[in-house]
């Protein structure tokens, strides 16, 4: 763990597609960041359910912002999502990403998207690529 | 390959996540779905390039449609995506999954997502839970 | 996690490809299983590093030992693996196997893959189905 | 594809953990390679059916060597594999390796495991980085 500069908490937090989302930043260390996204209909599929690529979207973009506190680029080579729980329209989804490890030039993140009661919703690990 | 009756295909068309992303259906059968998505500038990252989770969700996207199409539910078990090629903005990425097993409860689709100039973007796998 | 009958033991304890491999079997419990594996030159790929087939397998029979260990069948649906670190010839190798969800029919184990220094060599993740 | 010099064809015939585990190379181009394995009682697990780890290490052994065949070393980062259909005691399975991209830094392979009947078996991706 550590601090963030200044600009680079800047740079993450100015993400568009995050924006566009409803994913708010929460927390934010090198290695370490969570986001939050609420569940609206608009993110329901055509089965009235939250949409994979909703989950997945939270999921990632607290990889993203965790292998990037730094401030030096890290890009996503491999993602992996378990879907796990069924989630209500309303529910507030948290994605804690935690870096679990640093191999240089590349790093291994793991995600736990969890709701509001702690239950395990999905689970993801990525790997990126440090250029 | 086969049929998709026109109960489901109204069903699959009426994603509400597609439509707030703007990712387009372009071919429906069984087993097999066509999705499409324009890469504007509200889908990009912090880095100015496409969001992971936007290149996944039209991914999953075809993903869902295909495994659904025959009108039974498909649920995602797990899913794993490859991020191999940089995407610049403005281009229309088309993802084509196809159904690679029927194992009667558990399914499995291939999926990949290629740019106007059909260069490999990505490749996404996933396996489906019928209830 | 929970004890496991003697019966289930036994029966985990006689996995004929562990033999041949020399996985050895060091804890069992509910949902939580730790195997070890020693790196001999028999093990080596043509790099002269252990073979991933060799690391898979120590992890994949952490994961069979502890989704099996409630005497319920479990069958192996998908499973990913992140090769993180080099290992030497000699190295000891342990894979410690943990259920980090039931959800009925399907359930989820991590598996840590690591050497006799603590160091983190591998990560897997595997989803079984329960017939 | 393309030719693969004497030299390399050699280095990667003389995998130790290959011949271990009775895992032969049919065909070797660059980009590509098929390996075939014999389950016989000795790769079965504690159910009596083959060990996902005898499954995966023939697939993991066809991947090393399709990444490996132009004479340049890779090494794997990231796999992942879906266990599709059952296999019955001595039956002989084929991995074909087909190189899906090749990013420079990084490769994608993708392998097919079938059985002598063509049923497919299991499918594995999986991603190199080359030092």
């Amino acid at each position: 763990m550590g601090d963030v500069s200044a600009q680079t908490r800047d740079r993450i937090e100015s993400d568009r597609f995050c924006e566009r989302m409803g994913i708010d930043l929460l927390a934010l260390e090198a290695g370490h960041a969570e986001m939050a996204l609420t569940i609206d209909e608009s993110l329901l599929n055509f089965h009235g359910t939250p949409h994979g690529g909703a989950i997945y979207s939270l999921a990632d973009a607290a990889f993203a912002a965790a292998s990037n506190a730094r401030g030096e680029t890290a890009v996503a080579l491999e993602t992996n999502m378990s879907y796990l729980e069924a989630v209500e329209t309303g529910e507030r989804l948290t994605a804690t990403a935690e870096e679990t490890h640093d191999g240089g030039r590349t790093a291994q993140y793991e995600v736990a998207v969890t709701n509001d009661d702690g239950d395990l919703i999905a689970t993801f690990r990525g790997r990126v690529y440090r250029p």
